[in-house]
């Protein structure tokens, strides 16, 4: 396991509960929110207290945690049954990160191990899947800097920092290292409309760490290719299909488009757990569709006209044939395609 | 000349001055400005209480109407040589937009016609500058409706309407004249980061209008066009290029790519005084960079943390053969070209 500690910490297991960087407030505010009751926590998962697709699936495996505990306490004996409606409600918190699922899945596999009190046993096992979470990014971190060498500039999308994983982070792992390495001389930030996680989280994150982050409107991003500011997009990942599709945070796919378009380069980085073989191709990847609240406006600032219709799908599909490399804790994929995604799996 | 009379007055002669409509705070006030001094108007050219080539160039022609007005009065005999430096300033007030520098042309040129008081003759000058522009929209929604005939979408980007024209719009233009026709179903726009035009401009005229408009974050517009919605992306421009090229709105470029790829096709819409035969291509067009801070947030709402730097380019280049026809009140250059572009300018 890793000894890296990150001093940006979206998800902690403290005070026999779950700690929260709350990050619908970043950066005006740094707050952290306690919980000890997995209801509370699929609400967070879906409010986006929590968000990034790892970060989600470490909330959930501790949230399994909290569940079991209460569960147990209330019934010794039936307690595996009495928590299933709560694991149902946490699957159901946010429907296009595969993560989550893959968690609850992994914490419900451990409970055969749990003769008795369930609590030691399956916090042992979150602990596990959070430090390993946090061991794979600082793996495909590396695996990334290798890949992209020497480079001027590279542009990333939404957060896939510490504030999406247990720490370090997959796209921005890649950026932590490279930059650690002197292989990068500036990072562009989309804002990522309509959440602005780039402008809010990205920006923040990155400046924590002193590397220098220069802020665009999502719309300037070809006009930063077409100047040969940026040699590579580096993005993260809510889920990818066996195909190598990677469905995203909404307008990674249009990057991914023009990105070919310009010659620029184009890097997914994901941890395993981000892999859904039971998903053929992108095409099956449920995406949801969010209020257009988020659209219509910017926390307080309303933008549009009262009841303006809006249509806010939060996330797209990226096709395998757009993507240069996929980045996971084992190794580099180029150009990814069946064949390639399953040999991954199975190696 | 037309008879239209929009409802959605960006530009107004009234009681011997100018009166704006003042699109920063457009749509929660509909506020008018009333200027009577050159300079007031170059300053609220470039603070963007009126933007939109075209009414950029309507607003430009009548200041030089106030500036000579106010220079005769001051100096009857050398008015000419005195109200120079106002028309300089007018002119560097926004740089891409070629339509400002035609316009200040275009009422020099009628210099020669003033003997006495020059302000009858140039308020003359200036309102034919005026109806002209309502004239070649409509003609040009017209020949647009006619071109995309029966389709079930379009997108469109930023604000071609009403507000950036004389009035009825350019690519809007295009909109209302097809909508009227019953060949469109469903205009969806995007929200044009960073300063919004599309939420607050286009979404509060095409409402004005009873047209059903669908807002959605720039970002979402390639997965809009993956599924099926829109059949033409529609647009206007602040110059164009010998060659075709267009420079318009930042985020352009991008939607002109992904159109391709989707194989949307791609429509320009301007009068031909956006037309730049004296720049050979779009990588000749100055490109305006404006504030950071338009990207660090929206209005009174901060978005990113403080001193984040930003980039914050104000409009792209669109090359000709991303570009399926432009529209001008001449009629349609499909395919453009430098020749075809020649043909159009001494058709």
């Amino acid at each position: 396991m890793s000894t890296f500690d990150s001093s940006v910490k979206a998800v902690q297991w403290i005070n026999d509960g779950v700690r929260l960087l709350d990050q619908r407030v970043l950066p005006a505010d740094v707050r952290y929110l306690d919980f000890d009751e997995a209801g509370q926590l699929a609400d967070a998962i879906r409010d986006m207290v929590v968000r990034g697709a790892p970060a989600i699936g470490i909330t959930a495996a501790y949230a399994v945690v909290l569940a079991a505990r209460s569960a147990y306490a209330q019934s010794p004996e039936d307690w595996r049954k009495r928590i299933l409606p709560q694991l149902q409600a946490l699957a159901a918190a946010r429907p296009t990160a595969v993560n989550l699922a893959w968690a609850i899945a992994e914490m419900e596999k451990t409970f055969a191990d749990c003769d008795a009190d369930p609590f030691p046993v399956l916090l042992a096992r979150a602990r596990r899947i959070h430090a390993e979470d946090i061991d794979a990014n600082i793996k495909m971190g590396a695996y990334g800097a290798e890949l992209i060498g020497q480079v001027q500039g590279v542009l990333t999308h939404c957060n896939a920092g510490a504030l999406a994983t247990g720490g370090y982070g997959t796209a921005l792992g890649v950026i932590r290292s490279s930059w650690d390495r002197r292989q990068l001389h500036k990072v562009f930030v989309n804002e990522t409309r309509p959440w602005l996680q780039g402008s809010r989280l990205t920006a923040w994150e990155l400046l924590q760490d002193g590397i220098p982050v220069t802020l665009i409107a999502d719309n300037a991003a070809s006009h930063l290719m077409k100047t040969g500011q940026v040699q590579w997009v580096i993005v993260g990942a809510d889920r990818i299909a066996a195909n190598g599709d990677v469905a995203n945070k909404i307008g990674t796919y249009q990057l991914a488009i023009t990105a070919q378009h310009h010659g620029v380069r184009f890097m997914v980085v994901a941890p395993r757990s981000t892999l859904d073989l039971n998903i053929a191709s992108g095409e099956e990847i449920p995406i949801e569709d969010r209020a257009a609240g988020e659209v219509q406006g910017y926390l307080e600032q309303s933008a549009a006209p009262e009841n303006c219709p809006a249509w806010n799908p939060a996330f797209d599909i990226t096709p395998a044939d757009l993507i240069d490399a996929i980045i996971t804790e084992s190794g580099v994929v180029e150009r990814p395609d069946p064949a390639k995604m399953q040999a991954l799996c199975h190696g």
